[in-house]
């Protein structure tokens, strides 16, 4: 953030505060550009901004979306006018009956399956392609297994934009399906994940049109995640809550919520009261998890095993900076089983009405493992990241839930079964 | 309307500004209570209101979803304050590239997929549950095959109720899952839809405290639908759209779209300006569309057949009303094939990033049938409700779409398909 208080503008293009890259390692400074590694010291380039003031009334007078934050992104000042997903602005959710089975006082579900394609990734997206537009870029494109394929491609349908989607031959078939609804350029690869990650760096150096979300164009992408952190302190009134959960797959979600806290304060936009950040894992690719626990400072890459696909990334590229983050705010990670996950999905749906992908399920039941670790304090108030909706992996859940009994067509069979 | 002026009122229940029931044919008058068929002259029986004066402002300054209209709904006046599912206040979206690909000038879509479950039918049964409550019920209970289970079952258990949802024992698994979740009673009848109706009727009658949504609580439950104008209106500006499209099933939607935009003009809210409403149907269970085209003022039942299952009620009990509607504000009904509804889902997903179920496929190709047939004026403002999820219907388009392409994991392979 000092790094930004001179800022070498590239006057080229308009991403609105957003004035340069600075390496996340040694803060070397570079203008803004399409790039993603630091060629000082190799490690991830940041947005480095120049905000200026920046008012409640600002944000409060904006649209009911991420754009009202838009003081605060690498984005172009009239980023609301081009035609765009609009994501974000998700519900808050005070969860007293889930706050009740989990023996806490008060507990707030940020429900992000509301987004557009009902993933918190939407946020994400738009905000690269928002940066993309600028850089001149006219396609959009991911390697995914999910939840970012279908974002894409709706993202760039919506803009008018080509889109290129990479996912493995494997992938099951209703992923497939509400990605190439979308009517993009849907690439089934053979190989696995590796494959078709190391697949999108290829292309992305050799089609100087194509916005990589995740690879070229990254910078700016994973900016959209303090979305997440800038909506739960506005929707708090104006303030950081004590503590928060978080999923980790990169961990740059909860590195960008850190950050979006952070930037609120140093603004004056919200009291700086400290907060805790907790990390959920699932088991199956709990390699952050591992090292909290063992107290590394890096992080050994693990071959994922768990129903929690889209947080199976084995090598996380943030993952260090996870650890540090949550061991500065006084945190703790941990993982649950896939058990576990599926319980937590149950949990959250059967008291709140929400209904989760296994992700959430992750963030549900770690937290009700850290509370009952006495980890996360039951008396602070709590906030749990749902980033991800249970209409996208009902794969998880479809051996262990169904109708309570099957009847016959009479009232009286009803009464039976419920007592009645 | 005029009914309401000298209020009859039950003092027993807080419902807002509703104040009796009304027959829907002769308008006999009767105090509100959990019925829905006039003994007088058994027709369906609607909510009567006194509303006093409604200002924008008071609308303005609620929250951010349907109970900013409670003063124009059946709900006490702190609804907003009990856990709910807070459905409703979705996006209404600026649609150019379906408007450019449909050969009009103005078309929005209002996107309901952003409701807690992903249907519109979060608002009906929230509504139904908040009036409920009132009269003294404890367990919401729905027959259904598909979003009304949904919404029933996530909003019981977000109110901390019981739910009794009816299926058929037929239904498919996906929509089996999606309720199960919220672990209330769901209870798989063996035996059709008709079956499944019959016994929710059979158990109303019995059980004191079960709410059946869609019978013994109708009158207030379909009341919901209402929002749906209110948010248009209010979306555009404060302004009643010019032409709108509204899917039928039991036609319910449709003709409460055009009270909640008579209610709005009679309030002074909007300008009482012309507007032109339209229905759509699938030809696979079109006897609305029939009965339309052939000039009848009554509806012939048929035994549906298409994938639009949302919309597969074959003898829609709101179907003359539909027919008024539609034949005094100017418009038409037209139904469409199966293969144009899947046509439908993929126009919209392919230029507005929206993936709707096969309900809002009807919507889009019954929509093109009117603009092409010159029944929709293209120079004139359109509104199309989009009011389900594509994820919900993801057999519809299953065998239709899938990847451009299935490569092997190298740059040369994906140029040589993208011609890069």
């Amino acid at each position: 953030m000092t790094a930004a208080l001179t800022p070498s503008t590239n006057t080229a293009v308009d991403l609105g505060p957003a004035v340069e890259l600075v390496s996340k390692e040694e803060g070397h400074r570079q203008p803004l550009a399409p790039e993603f590694v630091s060629a000082e010291d190799f490690s991830p380039l940041e947005v480095g901004y120049d905000f200026g003031r920046v008012r409640r009334e600002d944000i409060e007078s904006g649209p009911r979306n991420i754009w009202r934050y838009k003081k605060l992104l690498p984005v172009p000042s009239n980023v609301e006018e081009i035609p765009n997903t609009e994501p974000g602005y998700t519900r808050l959710v005070r969860a007293d009956n889930l706050a009740k089975a989990l023996g806490v006082k008060r507990l707030w579900v940020k429900d992000d399956t509301g987004n557009p394609t009902h993933s918190f990734k939407d946020r994400v997206v738009a905000v690269a392609l928002a940066a993309a537009r600028e850089f001149g870029f006219d396609t959009l494109a991911c390697p995914s297994t999910g939840n970012l394929a279908n974002a894409v491609a709706a993202a760039a349908a919506r803009a008018g934009w080509q889109s290129v989607v990479l996912v493995p031959s494997s992938l099951e078939q209703a992923k497939i399906l509400t990605t190439a609804v979308y009517d993009g350029a849907l690439l089934a690869v053979d190989g696995n994940y590796d494959d078709v990650n190391r697949l999108a760096t290829e292309l992305a150096a050799e089609h100087e049109s194509w916005a990589f979300v995740n690879v070229n164009v990254r910078p700016y992408y994973s900016e959209g995640s303090k979305t997440l952190g800038f909506e739960v302190a506005e929707q708090l009134g104006w303030r950081l809550p004590e503590q928060i959960v978080v999923p980790i797959a990169s961990g740059s979600q909860l590195t960008k919520v850190d950050k979006g806290f952070k930037e609120l304060a140093q603004l004056g936009l919200v009291e700086d009261s400290p907060y805790t950040i907790f990390g959920a894992q699932a088991s199956g690719c709990s390699p952050v998890s591992s090292a909290f626990r063992n107290g590394h400072d890096v992080v050994q890459p693990v071959k994922p095993d768990t129903i929690a696909r889209s947080l199976a990334i084995g090598n996380p590229a943030d993952g260090p900076y996870v650890l540090d983050t949550v061991n500065r705010t006084g945190g703790a990670i941990e993982d649950v089983t896939d058990d576990e996950v599926v319980e937590g999905i149950r949990l959250l749906a059967r008291t709140e009405g929400i209904f989760t992908e296994t992700a959430g399920g992750v963030t549900v039941a770690t937290a009700k493992k850290l509370i009952e670790a006495g980890k996360i304090d039951p008396d602070a108030e709590t906030v749990l990241l749902i980033t991800g909706d249970g209409l996208k992996t009902l794969d998880a859940v479809e051996d262990k839930i169904g109708p309570k009994a099957t009847v016959a067509p009479s009232a009286a069979a009803v009464n039976e079964i419920l007592g009645g």
